[in-house]
């Protein structure tokens, strides 16, 4: 018989007909009720035993943990908060979990220890709803731009130039560690290693995409990109992934109107699509912000944040006119802010960021316009000379969710930028052959995944949303 | 006027309308007709411009490359075999092209220029086919996945293993080169590198895709992966993009099934969604082939090939009735394989798994059921012994296009094997839990991508499936 998945035996109407289900056993009690999990939802099965005629030696083996495959009647629940269960007629066990050494035992663990064994964490509540609601919105990712005319284009993850400056990079090399060949000069001779020439982890797909955007119109990528910097915070990762749209002939009103429309559509996708795990996930909010100091806690709910961002219009402001408000702001005249905001040029910090979202305009903010001194080189210069055409999206609890600009398209004013940046011509060449050679007005921005998943989740700790997070010092499996 | 797309223009039947178009020249001839692409399909649509009323000056700059903005009207085309075209009302040089500078001519360019020319060839028909298919294709794979109850799991792209053994690794570092720190023993001391130990590039994520597999039942990847092997040929990069699916309770017939299955779905939503491209490059393919001598070339044109597959059954044929199929053929017994086929063990070569497809079962063929010692540690060994539950797809032109296996899940097997492989059980402690703590059959296969895009483009070189291709000596862009 054909095994049925715990997704679809939990939601039919088909009752009383025979079944086969396989599964781990998430708890056993009463020598009788098991609750079988199979990954399809983060719902159980309850599987009832008739253990008066099932051998001490099988129920023993029915463990936490442990694979078994079942066969019984799926009949109507009558218990609270379920629709079926199977009365079981046949059970056999796949694969035993010795309890006195399966670390994943039916109570609280804490996310460290989590982390440890993030080979098995994905078998608990949290975390199977966590991992299925990043993959429902990685595939809202990509549905929302084939639908509406994107390219999905992947961008090199080993690169030979580190002209972008969005940060360290990882080297790659096949030469062993302290024993790479010298040159006569008495260097080390790059033409010996693999591609020739010294190279690294990408940091952003950004440049390369632009080359695509210039003739294919509109692209985006979406794949792994690293950081090699020493940071240890719930908010990065050495390794993530970015999903970066560009698309030719927008300016920076069109990204505007596009990152809003992009992350409100796969926010809804996962409202739509996700509701069970959801539910679990914001009862799970829930309880965390009530262990919290009153003065932290978030006055949203998770669904009811979701909800806040794909209901409310972002409100647009400059960075200019939000150094005015932030100047005045209550926190800012009392001092609250680590970092006062005394004048204009100031680089804006989380707290700010989060301030303007969650206490002035309470709604999702876009900032644009930034001093050009404060961001990357390739962000057309407006007529003012001192400002770009950056963009920022900032989000409650979390901040910058996505960075994004429209790109200076043209080739005299990019070549004095990257003059006066000491960036190298010869490494950006064919950078600047985008404004050599048919130049058009484009634009596009960069969303960190885990970012948005960890919004979506509501988990606090960035590397609680990827399987495996590498971070300083870890890259354990 | 909002900005129509050229795809939207070239199918449209509202004719006589105001439009607004944006794209890269083409050709231009006679002073008159522009050939305007905007990457959004790859026909053309015709402007046609009253040059007794345009200025010299700005006839001069509509030359191949140059990017322009145009306000006409669309009108139905008397041309043949085009659908409307454009009368121009104005014209505006939105970015120049020096044609004495521009690398993309309108005539036909080596694709060694084109590849030294990445940046820039995306804008010539062939590329941009390409590249619109490949887009197409990937999204193909995720909607097969998520459709079919799968979640989507990125796994590591840094590893501390190197224990799976599928090929040559990069090193990760950030040790500048020969002046990484040592330890008290005179050794390089990887503890004070990024990762606390030495890091590679993945080359794989089946290890990791099979502990989601265990706890979410059904999980694919889709991502980078790496090889540092200095294998110059048409059919290997350094880095490519792998589809590896991993499912419980699943075992070697599922697995056929699966990649069957899959493999016809995606193809087939190209040859739905991807008319004009696979048309175009349909073509391209013929000409091609009959450059080739007569021996060489293909004996299907490529949308047949396409049909070749997703209309045929696949043939499932275990290694031992392959081999002597092989023994026994016309060009084993005329010494016309270069590696002769004598005796059952033998590793098959892709002049072998060609001859199965192409000549003798005329379809695409399934091989299963390896000796163990020519197969990975982690495969199922067989009650025989001797064989392992592998299976490897075999397609017409390019040979194996998937492998994949049954994985061993038994805990004393696995761990006989890697001992006698000498596979440090301390490096693979997580997976070996996965044996330890509920256990469970089951199978998954790895196709890499660009083998994937490259049948289905008929492109003869994978260095022209890939956006950047990164090859021995090649990391430019």
């Amino acid at each position: 018989m054909q095994r049925s998945s715990v997704l679809n035996l939990v939601t039919t109407k088909e009752f009383d007909q025979k079944v086969t289900v396989k599964g781990w056993v998430r708890t056993f009690r009463s020598n009788r009720f098991i609750a079988l999990n199979d990954g399809s939802t983060i719902k159980n099965i309850q599987c009832v035993i008739d253990f008066e005629n099932t051998a001490e030696e099988i129920l023993k083996r029915i463990t936490t943990g442990a694979c078994v495959s079942i066969v019984g009647t799926l009949v109507e629940s009558q218990g609270k908060g379920q629709n079926s269960e199977i009365q079981v007629d046949e059970l056999e066990i796949l694969g035993d979990s010795n309890p006195d050494e399966y670390p994943i035992q039916p109570k609280k663990h804490s996310f460290e220890f989590l982390r440890e064994n993030a080979h098995l964490r994905v078998r608990t509540n949290t975390f199977s709803a966590v991992m299925r609601v990043r993959s429902k919105l990685s595939f809202a990712v990509h549905k929302y731009f084939q639908e509406n005319g994107f390219n999905y284009v992947n961008t090199p993850i080993i690169t030979g130039s580190d002209a972008e400056g969005a940060g360290e990079m990882f080297k790659v090399t096949n030469f062993e560690a302290n024993k790479a060949p010298k040159n006569e000069d008495g260097n080390v001779d790059f033409k010996q290693d693999f591609f020739g020439k010294e190279t690294n982890l990408t940091v952003s797909g950004q440049l390369e995409a632009e080359t695509y955007a210039m003739a294919l119109g509109k692209v985006y990528t979406f794949g792994p990109t690293f950081r090699a910097e020493n940071s240890n915070t719930t908010r990065h990762l050495s390794e993530f992934w970015m999903i970066e749209p560009e698309v030719a002939f927008m300016d920076l009103e069109g990204n505007m109107d596009l990152s809003e429309d992009f992350i409100k559509s796969v926010i809804n996708y996962v409202l739509e699509n996700c509701k069970d795990d959801l539910e679990f996930l914001d009862q799970r909010f829930a309880q965390e912000e009530k262990g919290k100091p009153q003065l932290q806690r978030s006055e949203l709910g998770l669904i009811d944040k979701l909800k806040f961002v794909t209901e409310n219009d972002f409100k647009r402001v400059s960075y200019t006119e939000a150094i005015d408000i932030l100047r005045n702001s209550k926190p800012n005249k009392k001092k609250k802010f680590q970092f006062p905001i005394n004048e204009w040029g100031a680089d804006l910090q989380s707290e700010h960021e989060r301030f303007l979202v969650e206490k002035h305009f309470k709604c999702p903010v876009i900032l644009f316009d930034y001093p050009a001194n404060i961001k990357a080189f390739y962000m057309r210069l407006n007529d003012d000379g001192k400002t770009v055409r950056a963009m920022d999206v900032l989000f409650p609890g979390i901040g910058e969710i996505v960075g994004g600009a429209q790109r200076e398209e043209r080739y005299d004013v990019l070549i004095e930028k990257m003059k006066a940046l000491d960036i190298d011509e010869k490494e950006l060449w064919w950078y600047l052959d985008l404004r050599k050679f048919g130049t058009a007005v484009h634009s596009g921005f960069g969303l960190g995944f885990e970012r948005l998943v960890q919004f979506t989740t509501g988990m606090g700790n960035i590397r609680d949303v990827i399987p495996f997070p590498r971070t300083p010092q870890n890259a354990e499996f």
